[in-house]
């Protein structure tokens, strides 16, 4: 019987609510949370195994990674695999850090931006605790948001995706979250909007820069000015390697601190961390790649035009537009049907809209050519 | 001022706490949830930059991974690196099913079991439902409930580390985690005390197996008989690959649907996916490699006991072992001088022990030849 009570006295100490606790198996037992029960996951864009399919679905970056990062694969050991990696990913912190000039404890890595996501949620999110963005944004935010259980706080967008600075201070929520470049609008605030909201929000501001690599816009000196702001990074878009997962946060370390006591022991694989070293330090051609889809965005934007879509202006990968007949998801399955996979969102915003990834020149004017005979099909 | 009216709207949907959340911002607000302040983050084994210590503490297997893992390795293309990875590892977990036998549904794949540990917590624990666990055992557990918050029942092993069926019954929690064999002791319990545990509780079993290929009493066929067991599984250390991050869970479809919501979209790469492929067919490696060190097991056994140092019996790739005079502190510093890391636990129950990995025939001889100088040297 002793360990009964050492048990229930453990209880007590760490926990206020014991009669609740000893309670529960009165009630029929559900397997799960009641929120993760009401949940519908986060559904990831469709990633298709053939590869005669032209995808302008996720915003990959349609040029390979450096061939720096291929030759660091190629030098992987069988060591660095039978070995725990670094918990914090030095070696790939480091590279950060001269890349970025950043100290390397300014630097958080993760398993993709979506696992700093992760970390900063179950960091500072919870039933007392609120989350708030605009919206539409990265649906991921929701899914975090109900997973923690915390009371949302959505602040749509006008039509022209102005960041709506007031309403969000006007909130002001325990943690912001501002997509920048947002997705799927394209649209990017001008770092003196986003100062302001550093300025006037008294919790954590979130600024998710995944796409900030194609933007004029980069909000990194923020992180200097405001011990609670977060800057989010990946290599996925900008590097051309969302297989490898990885990513990472700037912020003042003792907003990291925080962070790390969420973070998974060893959430980056020593491969990743490896590779991605020597991608994010050729930077070179990381500019090269960019200056080229950049271009293509704005070729891509005024074919798009010319045929009659709007096309909302991108500081991103990929353009948000409305064909014509605002009939996107008619449209969205006859592209799937001639081989070309977009991205439609059943959401009232975007409903009559469809996002689409800039690709090589080639494939962007396969699309164009593929919407121009469907145009005249349906007349 | 519509923005806010659409915005307190779905609020008070999506959360009966409005008033709660609206009242936030008349407190002194901290950055971080009240039990992520609180809470001394998990404290990952060291892992040391030189190569020329002698590294027995995080359990790594001390033999290289498949040949055919690392000729997978250099098969992995710029296109793989570029695309997004299959949201759920696919081609891994066409792998396993095969290798294991079990229909593809029935497998979920993680950055590691750690991974699948947060999954199974996140959807499962909160300030309703307890989590119930044997001690000393994986330290995460009691962090990644400390997270959720949730209360937490910690049920003392006796000194043989016998599982204790009746109090884990009577504490009936929500979620019982049970590692198999156990870490640090090494101890593993029979079938039939997890299939009556089974039986009994009537809330979720985890049965961590993240290191049942050490052991002679797999589990996997409970994970048939009962719809709320899931059996964890690790490359890290079996497969010697750690550094790549690979572990999978096995359980009814049903249970992994919920879990599935609380997974990150592309939580495993996609080199971790192929790499991992190849590794776990090649069954013929993995088993002469397991038998080595079982048979190195049993001789560092004898070994120890030969001097003086009671051990208890390992069905893992590690010993649990109690120094002559107790002083188990002392005597990992002075290891660790001599270029050797084990792994000592500040707990009450362990203090006087140590962890030690099995390492190949040579390295277990120089850990035993240092302990003897050590000895003598002290006398």
């Amino acid at each position: 019987m002793s360990d009964v009570r050492i048990n229930a006295e453990y209880i007590s100490r760490i926990s206020p609510r014991i009669a609740l606790t000893l309670q529960w198996n009165i009630f029929i037992m559900s397997d799960f949370r009641t929120n993760i029960e009401g949940l519908k996951g986060y559904v990831p864009g469709e990633q298709p195994n053939h590869t005669n399919i032209l995808k302008l679905n996720t915003n990959e970056n349609p040029y390979p990674p450096s061939p720096h990062a291929l030759k660091a694969l190629r030098e992987v050991t069988a060591e660095n695999l039978r070995r725990y990696p670094h918990p914090f990913a030095d070696e790939f912190r480091q590279a950060v850090s001269e890349v970025l000039e950043l100290k390397r404890d300014w630097i958080l890595v993760g398993n993709g931006s979506d696992d700093l996501l992760t970390m900063v949620l179950r960091a500072t999110a919870d039933r007392t605790r609120a989350v708030a963005y605009p919206v539409p944004t990265y649906v991921l935010y929701r899914t975090l948001a109900k997973i923690q259980d915390a009371p949302i706080i959505e602040v749509p967008f006008d039509d022209t995706f102005t960041l709506p600075v007031e309403t969000l201070v006007r909130a002001d929520a325990p943690l912001t979250i501002i997509a920048n470049p947002n997705s799927p609008s394209g649209s990017s605030a001008p770092i003196a909007q986003l100062r302001e909201l550093a300025e006037r929000l008294s919790g954590i501001l979130v600024i998710d820069e995944a796409y900030a690599e194609f933007s004029e816009h980069p909000a990194i000196e923020l992180v200097e000015q405001f011990r609670r702001v977060i800057i989010l990074r990946s290599l996925s878009k900008s590097h051309g390697l969302a297989g490898l997962r990885l990513g990472f946060g700037i912020a003042h370390p003792s907003l990291l601190s925080g962070l790390k006591k969420v973070k998974d022991s060893y959430n980056v694989d020593a491969v990743a961390a490896f590779v991605g070293s020597a991608a994010i330090r050729d930077t070179d051609y990381t500019r090269s790649v960019i200056t080229r889809i950049q271009a293509s965005r704005n070729q891509l934007t005024k074919n798009l035009e010319a045929i009659g879509f709007r096309v909302w202006p991108s500081q991103a990968n990929f353009v948000l537009t409305r064909p014509p007949d605002g009939n996107a998801r008619h449209l969205y399955e006859e592209l799937k049907e001639a081989g070309i996979l977009v991205r439609h969102f059943d959401d009232d915003q975007l409903s009559d809209k469809l996002r689409i990834t800039v690709g090589t020149d080639v494939q962007n004017a396969r699309l164009i050519e593929v919407l121009i005979n469907l145009a005249k099909r349906s007349h």
